[in-house]
């Protein structure tokens, strides 16, 4: 996808790194998705950064404005574009970083561009100078009364917010979230949703469905052929809810491990690579291991190391 | 000097800004020269960034590293010359900024390109892409036993150093100001020694003569003529320490406020510009005014407004 993106090419700089955009809400998983592909690219080939750290604000700013995070003035989303511009054309970025446990800025951090650039956050798909720079684009789009009980759960215990905190702040960013943040959706090569199975709300996210809409602005690896037999995974044709062609790829909530790893050797297989499928693919932050989370990252890195 | 700069220009960027690099070692004055300039260009209308900010490592990890700040792998040079770049588009970059009252990294800053950018620190001019950003260059050259003793002066009383640890930080750096710092020099347009009138070394500052290098590598005003009745004021064609052929000119540290005053009013004449010559030239930090320092800051300013 050369042609996709704005290229400065400059005399001593490294040769054009793959890059993938992981958008999406707060809390909508895109750490958990992140920790898969970093682990299986190899932490010596790949970097992963979080374009959060652009926020303008910090949290004590944040109480007295009229706009959330979620609002684009609340981002130096120019600053945002022209890093990953440069991070695209293998030039170091002197990045912002935001400490998400105290809500301040702190020291920047230098990233060296690598053979493989994870940029994961609430606006990587915002603009077309920002998609501009990767190669293969995803959104995560779980249903919101899950995702708000994993921002719940996690700005609690991680972040420093007390219960009330958490769900006044949800509230206060929908409007926002629905301005801003998930028109993105519609840019991204794959949605990736993962949903309980219906009517069994209750379940842990071991037993979360993948729901995937592949959308033909990417070559999917063939997976027809290698689906034909497997009754918890299914491929079809649908209309996205913008009534654009996309395929769709489910994966249950119960598939057996044994099913979801035959599927995973046979995306891997497609690609040529040397060795088996990576390890640690599918691992949830508390060590359980989701299969539709496996193939999900799995077809992410086919992307990846297809794009090489 | 456009053919000078490599410009990436965007759309949308504001139009090229007049870019003047101030380059010296530490306390070699960049500060109280910058001060002048801003305020007769007026804060609206420029912007000044000091790229010592861009140091690699903070006050206590210098401790333990075999080199001084002075030393080009304790700088992000390369992040240097590409916000330089950057600026001299008329983009905005999100600057790292380091405190040098408690020697730590703090937030990082936007710096909105203005009409007119003043880049003070020890490293501007040290690499050919960095300066190739610059319209004119400068480059602060006082006698070591002066800047020493403003040196300690400062360090002690700004910026939380004992007397033994700025004498031994000194000696640490000598090496070092001579392979890296010094040699900038040369690249300058214009080199600006302040100095005591020989045999009256305890002079106060304010007393200082002014001991301007013309090279020829930009247009200078031409003075010849507004010199020509000035015992405290002379133009001089010398040949630099290196062979190459400069005009030097020279200002007495003796000379009167008036005499000072006449040949600021013929340097601002030459530009065609509307109003008095700007007032506040030549104020050092304790208010008192050195002839020398304003007509310094003004022949700075003349090239400044003659690039726009």
């Amino acid at each position: 996808m050369v042609d996709k993106a704005l290229r400065i090419v400059r005399a001593g700089a490294v040769s054009r790194p793959v890059m993938i955009a992981i958008a999406g809400d707060s809390a909508s998983g895109k750490t958990t998705i992140t920790r898969g592909l970093v682990q299986a690219l190899g932490p010596d080939n790949c970097v992963s950064i979080c374009v959060d750290d652009y926020h303008r604000y910090d949290r004590a700013e944040r109480r007295d404005l009229p706009f959330t995070a979620l609002h684009p003035d609340c981002n130096h989303l120019d600053i945002m574009e022209q890093h990953l511009q440069l991070l695209a054309s293998g030039q170091p970025i002197l990045k912002p970083v935001y400490d998400h446990r105290t809500g301040e800025f702190c020291r920047s951090e230098r990233v060296e561009p690598n053979r493989y650039i994870i940029v994961e956050g609430l606006f990587p798909l915002y603009s077309k100078l920002s998609r501009a720079c990767f190669d293969v684009t995803v959104y995560l789009d779980p249903p919101e009364r899950i995702r708000r009980r994993w921002k719940l759960t996690r700005d609690v215990r991680a972040r420093g917010y007390t219960r009330p905190e958490v769900l006044a702040e949800m509230n206060r960013r929908i409007a926002e979230s629905e301005a801003y943040i998930q028109p993105q959706r519609s840019q991204a090569d794959i949605v990736v949703r993962f949903a309980p199975i219906p009517s069994r709300d209750d379940l842990p996210a071991t037993s979360l469905s993948a729901e995937l809409v592949l959308r033909p602005t990417i070559r999917h690896p063939d997976l027809s052929s290698v689906l034909a037999d497997h009754p918890s995974m299914r491929l079809k044709l649908c209309r996205d809810t913008d009534g654009r062609p996309v395929d769709t790829l489910h994966v249950h909530g119960d598939v057996a491990e044994e099913e979801s790893r035959t599927l995973e050797k046979a995306i891997w297989a497609l690609l040529d690579q040397p060795g088996d499928v990576p390890d640690r693919l599918g691992m949830l932050s508390w060590g359980k291991r989701s299969g539709p989370l496996a193939v999900t990252q799995l077809l992410l890195l086919f992307h990846m190391l297809d794009a090489a």
